[in-house]
């Protein structure tokens, strides 16, 4: 049986940026080769970042993918990589196909190809587009129909390797089917699956069930990294053909994963060609049998088996719920800073638990030395504000300035007579978001916004105040779960012997607003853990109120929650992008009318 | 060759007002009756509102309008309705149907029935998905699968009407060719079809094709009203057979268009069951053939021709462009104050052409008695700019109030020292911003923004100042284009020999943004007339750089214009909505990430 090494090279491209994601290609294939791999799987869409929206429609962009596909395989052979076959994802688009509806001349594809010996050996598509949830292809793509088969060497004989596209593993029929048929020892699928909460353990049950169906050992590259709301967690795998688990990527991180694969050896019968297959789904899949002939070309990399270094494994153990959420978050925002050229963040420090938690994270993405924060109390801020926010700024080491609000709170009055109850509050709110755009604007700082989930859904926040800035890194996360990370992040810096970077005293406190005398959460609205879970079921599940109730809900609460979180619709609209953690965030995953006079009937 | 009285009911629901569209079924059937029509068919997905976007996803929603349809057909009958048949949009589900992966169990449809003698005699639904442009109803439903036919009495024998639904016309094959082959005389076609700048031919030339092709005549009938982003403009219309116009509804209102048709009489060999057939796109269409008995509860509407009212005949002239866009803009505005319950609007008045003519069309909304204008000089602000506000607030009789912001810029600028350039100028706007927000707030009007569309391409706009409000109206309207608008309402009006609205000195000065010392637009942007077109050929158009600057635009200008364009993009995703008049607007029609380092290539 002939052994091949394979590797998944789980980067971080960068949306838009072709060059420099050819670059990575070619890096990482380099290291790939130095590890002796005979293979390489780069994740879906690799050339231009995922997901590229509607620059899928722009002839200009999808032309220069296919180019810049096409100069990465020459440029791997310069490179004296020729030797070594690529898998990679990329944006292509299929002339001469009588376009769907809406789709520009020249369907786009969701693209993988094999690249080897300078040259694109072999291109496919993805054939299930998703079209639920965060996913629009079906706006975008037309669906793939073919499946590429390549021969090529390895330890000891020839092998068969299958190309699939991340929603391929996921829907029924289709290349697994046709891979299957084909008889290919392996499915290498590049992927860009986005963060959810428990997903990972889904991921690895669906690959293990999807290598079976295919007879085929499975190799499951993820990208890694932030773009706008989603968070790519790689996570890479590879499972053999009765899908046990061979070797896994590191979560939140690039990295290289190398397995060894005793494969069945290519069946000599089956010849390059074409082969229509019926892929079980309603539609015919054409299997593209090719052979990479080995390259002239000496490979630099080492070619005995014992003279390579040893593969991945299956990795660290998988880290636990609040761990992965924390890299998550922390990822997501440090991509969100660096992708878009911001040097530091500036934000709003209370002394609540938002904003601590959230100038944690800033610290863990960029480092103390890129993070400044704002103090501004006002007459209703209390004593604990001020000292619980120095107390941070002490553990963290971030930069701090003060910035009173009550002159420019006055100015306001005055002008505007009468000023009173919500207005007067939001008032408060919105001056400190004018101060930290003011500052954005003078010194270059992204503005980070602290508002969390039970906020956000409720609208128990300020339009262009407390919801003021480009980037929301708790967006998605219900208070609740604030409090648990925050307690988590202390614990594990406690266990590392570093100072628990959040004051206790901003963790245990009942939150307030601080916009009014001596108010709490809790005047407006029910306590979290009561509120959290009635958000979960309605915004999450999409209950309706009558099976909330009959979940146990309290009938008033539940008339009255799902009262606040429809009303609170155009200010989501207007609030800004942040990750994705949960199954359905609200952004790009929870998409409703603004203008609707829907009531959920009680029963 | 009988002879068939239809009406086509273009009326104005509001999203998730279940029992008010309901409601108005009931009244407009009665009004159909009342003028003799034996049919009247009503918009897509009328009971409901359109579109809904997620809550086609939530059981609760989805069962209520079925449960609703039923309520209806009931007290249609109640009402001594039950003998004329009403063709309907509503949204149901499919039960026992294996969904779509990511669909809900009980599969959503865009669907039709057909209501008459107190019962739902019929269902369908929409075959052809669209999911393009503002479109993503594959997101939403699964096609429909059956073209029902029912045969009902005309004056002088009996009639076989087909129903097909909205963008099952704007594909090929499917329910069109079906009805073709199942001999329909009539094809009733409920739409919720959007507004954009000459579409009203589009839709004419593409009734007139489909009736050939189906070889049928065809009811067109369009929703009136506005949903956000969308404005549906009526414009109903009834062709013959051979693609002729015999009668037009009205543009942008609600109304009842009349028509008597000469079809066909049912050939009674067909009999009522189902048929398979090929629907020419690879799918096939069973044909739901059934017979409407007469009814026995005396219908109280004139049952003699000679009783009747006249039809309604093919209407005024069309709208001219101007007119029609002016009009999108009043009934998107309006619908989004009367819908989401607001009784008046509030907005900063500069005496610039852009809240000029916002005021305006707000006036025209909603009546100078609900809006309010503030006057917000500050030390950069012209005599003219005050003059010119306070001249169009003497012409419109509206609200006005002034609020100078010097003293609140200087509680900022003491507080923040050292503000300069764009943060100093970007104060003023935001401090407008905040002070419009306070009196929403204290006073309960809705904040109109008065951006344009070239500001908000270039991002010339400040986040949270000028942007800030719930409803943008001429957010989809280029400059070159506003100043066309504000000619054409004066000019209208002194047509009427009514005061022009907008003060002259405002379209004829040159424009600025008040935000420093002798500013003008054109020291940061190239010459209106100049841009609109580049940003027409760059947003519009999707054109590259390449082909921007092979179509004559200047190289450095193309340059220079897209990175602002495309550097904008976290603005834009904060913006308000307003209505839709082009072809792609920003918001549900252009989509694009806001991390991206995609630059388009010049050659």
């Amino acid at each position: 049986m002939p052994t091949l090494r394979i590797a998944l090279a789980q980067v971080n491209p960068t949306v838009g940026d072709l060059e420099g994601n050819a670059r990575l290609i070619v890096e990482w294939t380099e290291r790939a080769a130095e590890a002796g791999a005979g293979l390489v799987v780069f994740p879906e869409m690799m050339l231009t970042g995922y997901p590229v929206e509607d620059l899928a429609l722009r002839a200009s962009f999808v032309d220069a993918s296919a180019r810049m596909l096409r100069a990465t395989a020459e440029l791997l052979a310069v490179e004296r990589l020729g030797g070594i076959a690529v898998v990679t994802g990329y944006l292509d688009r299929r002339a001469g196909l009588a376009p769907r509806v809406g789709l520009p001349a020249g369907a786009p594809l969701d693209a993988a190809a094999v690249l080897y010996g300078g040259e694109v050996q072999a291109t496919s598509a993805k054939h299930h587009l998703p079209n639920y949830g965060v996913f629009d292809e079906y706006r975008y793509f037309v669906p793939g129909d073919q499946l590429p088969v390549f021969r090529m060497p390895a330890d000891g004989g020839e092998v068969d390797v299958a190309v699939a596209i991340c929603e391929d593993l996921w829907q029924d029929g289709g290349p697994v089917q046709v891979c299957a048929a084909a008889g290919a020892a392996l499915l290498a699928v590049p992927n860009a699956s986005p963060y959810e909460r428990g997903k990972e353990h889904v991921r690895h049950e669906l690959c293990a069930r999807r290598a079976r169906e295919a007879g085929a050992a499975l190799a499951y590259a993820n990208m890694v990294g932030g773009q706008d709301e989603l968070v790519f967690d790689g996570g890479s795998l590879v499972v053999d053909a009765a899908g046990r688990l061979l070797a896994r990527g590191p979560r939140f991180e690039s990295g290289l994963v190398v397995a060894d694969l005793d494969l069945p050896a290519a069946d000599p019968a089956r010849r390059p060609g074409q082969t229509p297959v019926d892929a079980g789904d309603g539609t015919t899949i054409t299997v593209n049998r090719l052979a990479l002939a080995p390259q002239e070309d000496p490979a630099r990399w080492p070619s005995e088996p014992a003279a390579r270094p040893p593969a991945t494994g299956t990795g660290p153990e998988p880290l636990g719920d609040l761990a992965e959420v924390y890299s998550a978050l922390v990822l997501g925002t440090a991509d969100y800073v660096r992708k878009n050229g911001f040097g530091s963040v500036i934000l709003a420090l209370s002394g609540g638990i938002d904003s601590a938690l959230t100038t944690t994270i800033a610290t863990d993405a960029v480092g103390p030395g890129h993070v400044h924060v704002v103090l501004m109390p006002s007459r209703y801020s209390s004593g604990h504000s001020v000292t619980d926010a120095e107390d941070l700024v002490k553990r963290q080491g971030v930069h701090a300035r003060t910035v009173p609000i009550r002159s420019m709170v006055d100015a306001f009055e005055s002008e505007l007579e009468g000023l009173g109850g919500l207005a007067a509050e939001n008032l408060q709110a919105r001056i400190r978001g004018m101060v930290l755009m003011s500052l954005s604007n003078q010194e270059g700082h992204l503005v980070l916004t602290t508002g969390n989930k039970s906020e956000i859904a409720t609208g128990y926040s300020t339009l262009y105040g407390d919801s003021a800035g480009g980037f929301a890194p708790i967006k998605d996360v219900l208070k609740t779960l604030v409090w648990d990370l925050a307690r988590w992040r202390n614990a594990q810096a406690f266990e590392r012997g570093e100072t628990p970077p959040i004051p206790e005293n901003s963790i245990s406190k009942p939150p307030s607003a601080e916009l009014a005398p001596g108010q709490l959460d809790t005047d407006s609205l029910p306590d979290y853990q009561t509120l959290d879970a009635l958000l979960d079921d309605y915004v999450e599940k999409d209950m309706g109120a009558a099976r909330l109730i009959a979940a146990g809900h309290d009938p008033d609460l539940v008339q009255r929650v799902i009262r606040l979180v429809d009303k609170a619709e155009y200010k989501r609209r207007q609030y800004p992008p942040g990750p994705k953690i949960t199954q359905k965030n609200f952004g790009r995953d929870r998409r409703l009318p603004i203008t609707s006079r829907w009531r959920e009937p009680v029963s």
